[in-house]
């Protein structure tokens, strides 16, 4: 197979391709972030990128125009007169037929992603799954040549009164020096619930480490903790490095089951995030990855296919069984995560096809089933997940809000990165905006130049709320082109849009328009979660809530009134909605610290009434109801009376 | 660090080696065997190689004696005059400062082994480790979309009553392919004893597949088993590739504790020895390894910690005990084995220090225990154990024979390989010898030029023997210069030693002999097995015993009557002693077939009682006493009687 150079810029990455591959894919296997919500699906548009021609005499290669397929009619279909007349091509749909140098504009590339790591106060029991015992034992003698192991368990036992206790395989390997050199006083940590010691380490020590990890489609949340004091020792965050492959879930799963290597490539980069976080962790309280004695992982139930390398083919399409439901305990080695190799992983339990472990998480760092109350809580990562209850009883479901509400699919959406505008208030007189962009306190137009290079997740719900608050959306979702303002214009197409940067002020030299697509796209995640909590409300009998919870650093960054007031979830009253940051990281470290939480999850995850929505006769009707804004039969008084 | 390429002749075998290593570490890295009983410790001298220097165009490299380390005052020792006049090197000594062209004299070539796997009939019931079930599961609908986990087992349970299985993480990552591609029908493989669930294969497959491994210091026996029927499919044997390392076990202990990586070096070797078996095997019948679900190992204590990478470094040390003796229960893909990775590897227990899980091997195969008689047990492999007892008592102990017995120590010895004088017979009246070299039928004188290459195992103990019935050799073992024969005559020092071969009959160009110091090493290996039996006589407190066996590849090859005349063991009547072939393979395939026969071993390895002989205060003597040929107080009256 012929091969060819590729260059990056401005990133300057390079690397060998294959010929027929196309730029997208000579991208992901070079580790250069480029933008693809569909994950090369030719469908979302954003992996524009410039392919520059010439003689590159520093580079040492020529750049020609036949070295790459000519311009495809999907490129031709989504890109613009304008771009195309820049050169703009789409990554997933060159293919290479020779050396390369491509640009990536700043808009395309995928930038890092600002996770919310505060987490609220719980009070946790600490009751780990691992516990440590000192033991000192008798030295072999000719008399007494028992071998290690079985002096090991003889004194273990004597210490501690734990009959039947068995060694791990890879403890026995190590285990004749350790005693020796320990001079036969060791620390036994001993995996309680299967009898089993997993490590045996000299001398009297008493620190174990554990580590909680969020594995979200889009980023990471990782903790270490003491799992003696329970103290959380280091928080770390990263993207999802899967990214490249596909935002969303569906593009994962496209890509695990359609290639041949699909599964065993997402499950080694995730598991490959994993240990970098745990490197990262541990090296900074100056210990080491295989220090950590036990893991817990929350995930959706895809990534929880991939991370576990299941085969996800069939939980994402009816009848959405996945392939194992239960709380798992897989040893560390057998993922590959390079902890203790004789620890133990523990994987949170997954409620339904579309309701993960990373729920099941949300569920018991929020109690629900031990509430008087009635609790609505609401987890938006990339999906939406929803459950709904009391001690009385629970019920959940999950709702396709397609990822709009976190940049995706939005014209100028992006993750909630540097350069975001995360915040935004409209003039119900003069129509003009303030907005703020992630990494600068001051509002524009205080700000003269603010550098956005686009609309975040809250920044998007905020412009929703604001565009109807003064008038320029209506409860249909139009905007208004009568009104008299220079930011409320017409596109090429003829469609109003509203002007919420000009160009001067980014920092991608366009102006940031929010379109009339844009403002279909949010109601129609709106109105999914809206329906979502509906639903629930119904089954459960009831016609309003005592409490809303928004989980998720999504539901963190979110402004409730915002929230409230495009009805996106049923009445509440504002100081009845709390934001409870990541609940599913809480709930993940709370699993690692306490082994009856994850009994109870177990147990609970068992108990949750799945409520499947979509299947409803009347949900269309519903649905086109709660695309109103801000719901048909709101009261909304909560608005006014803050 | 520089770099160097090395050629070896006759193989053509070529490679580059970093300067300072040496010709032995570079053969032993690119393969080329040559032999190195010490393991490349200086002291054995059968590492004889010839550097070639000029310049060879045709390999486009030039070989110069500067590109070597000088003669080092080790080889000035140990080679002969005529050996350095011929620019023989040892192979250990030489360190490479160069490009390199080394040839291999025929002598220093290490051979292919031949293995017996002729194996003695056993009675076997068959009740494997691993049971399979054909079980139908109703498919998931909406209605029902329980995991395809849980569906699993709760179809298991109703078809087979057996509550409370767990899968394996290995068959779940498959699963919910091989259950929808199999139309939901299945056949499920259930280690019954941990109801662990290790296979879910689509419909209705009934073969299921095992090996047994008895792994030798020197060379591995492998069987390859229908687990059902209990038939013998496949039998492969090869050399364990650790004898690079080192012969004996001493010298792979000393290189696995000395050099960092030296451990998971022969371990890694020997899983890879294990699994080209697996393959070859599996190859012949049309499978694949992965089919194979259960594996059982047998080896001595010292090969039973490398194979399973367990510090070897205090097992061979007072006092002896080892890193764990009871039977072990391994998973396959824990040790690098590529069967099913599911799948176990059962270890068999090892009694004591010394006495290794192929002596356990050989005593369930033999069942002593079950046994009126009395019977005495000699397994010699590169070590020597010796089992005494019957149904009321059992003893064993293990003896240092030392390599003599195997052709190590011995100046004309070598392994059972074509070439090796395996049969001599001594004419008493012109003291002339046959002999018979393996690899062909016919004896010398009729056949003049035998090609002899050297003296293996049985060769020496015919000889020995022949050596004594003909007078030559006296009770003390002193050979008798007075004799008149050109076969009797002195070497260079002025010791005697007998002409067996003349260099013209052999292959390596020079006389074959058998010295007075290979007549001491002999002396001292019989004599240790000898005494060996004799304290387990003594403890047992009985003066003879009704049944000898003798087991081993060595066991089947030898003259009975030639053991018994050099005193090898106390009287017997000939007719009494049996050689049983390789026991220990036969009872590694018992085991494999059988649990009950491996709780069996794992009780009978704790109520055997080991016997240590080298601390009895009157060891000296009796060891003395049965130096002499046949042993001092022996009746041998058997010997006139056949």
């Amino acid at each position: 197979m012929e091969k060819y150079q590729i260059v990056f810029q401005p990133s300057g990455r390079r690397g060998e391709v294959e010929a027929g591959k196309t730029v997208l894919q000579a991208a992901q296997s070079l580790g250069v972030g480029i933008e693809a919500a569909c994950g090369g699906a030719m469908v979302c548009g954003k992996c524009k990128v410039i392919p520059e021609f010439g003689s590159f005499e520093k580079l040492g290669l020529t750049s020609e125009k036949a070295n790459i397929s000519p311009l495809s009619p999907v490129e031709e279909k989504i890109l613009t007169t304008e771009e195309l007349e820049k050169g703009v091509r789409l990554a997933c749909c060159i293919q290479i037929q020779g050396d390369l140098v491509v640009s990536v504009p700043k808009k395309s590339q995928s930038a890092k992603q600002v996770v919310l790591e505060a987490g609220s106060k719980r009070n946790i029991v600490i009751k780990p799954a691992v516990k440590s015992y000192f033991i000192r034992l008798t030295p072999p003698t000719l008399e007494d040549p028992t071998d290690d192991q079985q002096r090991l368990l003889t004194a273990f036992q004597k210490e501690t009164g734990i009959e039947g206790a068995i060694v791990d395989y890879k403890v026995l390997c190590g285990l004749s020096r350790t005693l020796r050199e320990s001079n036969w006083e060791v620390t036994v940590t001993l995996r309680e619930d299967k009898k089993e010691i997993v490590r045996v380490r000299g001398g009297d020590y008493s620190c174990k480490l554990g580590i909680a990890i969020d594995i979200g489609t889009t980023t990471l949340a990782a903790y270490l903790c003491d799992l003696d004091s329970g103290e959380l020792l280091q928080k770390a965050s990263r993207m999802n490095s899967q990214i490249g492959y596909g935002e969303d879930i569906l593009s994962r799963v496209s890509y695990a089951t359609g290639n041949e290597e699909g599964l065993q490539n997402l499950h080694n980069i995730i598991i490959n995030d994993i240990n970098e976080l745990a490197g990262e962790m541990t090296e900074a309280i100056g210990a080491k990855p295989e220090d950590v004695d036990e893991m817990v992982l929350v995930y959706n139930t895809v990534m929880h296919h991939l991370a576990l390398n299941l085969y996800p083919g069939y939980v994402g399409r009816s009848p959405f069984a996945p392939v194992a439901s239960h709380a798992l305990d897989i040893k560390a080695r057998d993922l590959g995560i390079k902890i203790n190799p004789a620890g133990w992983v523990h994987s949170l339990p997954i409620e339904a096809g579309f309701v993960g472990a990373d729920n099941m998480a949300v569920v018991i760092a929020e109690e629900p089933y031990n509430s008087d109350k009635i609790k609505l809580i609401i987890d938006i990562g990339t999906n939406g997940e929803i459950d709904l209850g009391n001690k009385e009883r629970l019920l959940c479901t999950s709702c396709a809000t397609g990822p709009a509400l976190e940049g995706a699919q939005i014209k100028y959406g992006m993750r909630a990165a540097p350069g975001a505008i995360e915040g935004v208030r409209i003039d119900k007189e003069t129509l003009e905006p303030s907005y703020k962009v992630i990494g600068n306190d001051t509002w524009y137009p205080e700000l003269e130049i603010t550098g956005a290079l686009g609309i975040c997740g809250s920044g998007i719900i905020d412009v929703f709320a604001a565009l109807y608050e003064a008038g320029i959306v209506g409860k249909s979702g139009r905007i208004n082109g009568k009104l008299n303002s220079p930011r409320i214009r017409k596109d090429e197409n003829g469609k109003w849009e509203y002007v919420l940067a000009y160009a001067k002020e980014t920092a991608i030299g366009q102006d940031i328009v929010v379109t009339q697509a844009d403002i279909r796209a949010i109601q129609l995640a709106k109105a999914a979660i809206y329906v979502g909590a509906e639903y629930l409300l119904n089954k459960y009998g009831i016609d309003h809530v005592d409490e809303v919870i928004l989980a998720g650093a999504f539901g963190s960054y979110i402004n409730k009134k915002s929230a409230l007031t495009m009805g996106m979830f049923p009445d509440c009253a504002l100081e009845n909605i709390h934001a409870v940051g990541n609940a599913a990281g809480d709930g993940a470290r709370i699993a690692l610290l306490n082994v009856d939480k994850r009994r109870e999850a177990d147990e609970i995850a068992r108990r949750v009434e799945f409520v499947e929505t979509a299947a409803e006769p009347d949900f269309q009707d519903r649905f086109m109801e709660a695309i109103a804004i801000p719901h048909a039969k709101a009261k909304f008084p909560h608005v006014n009376a803050e």
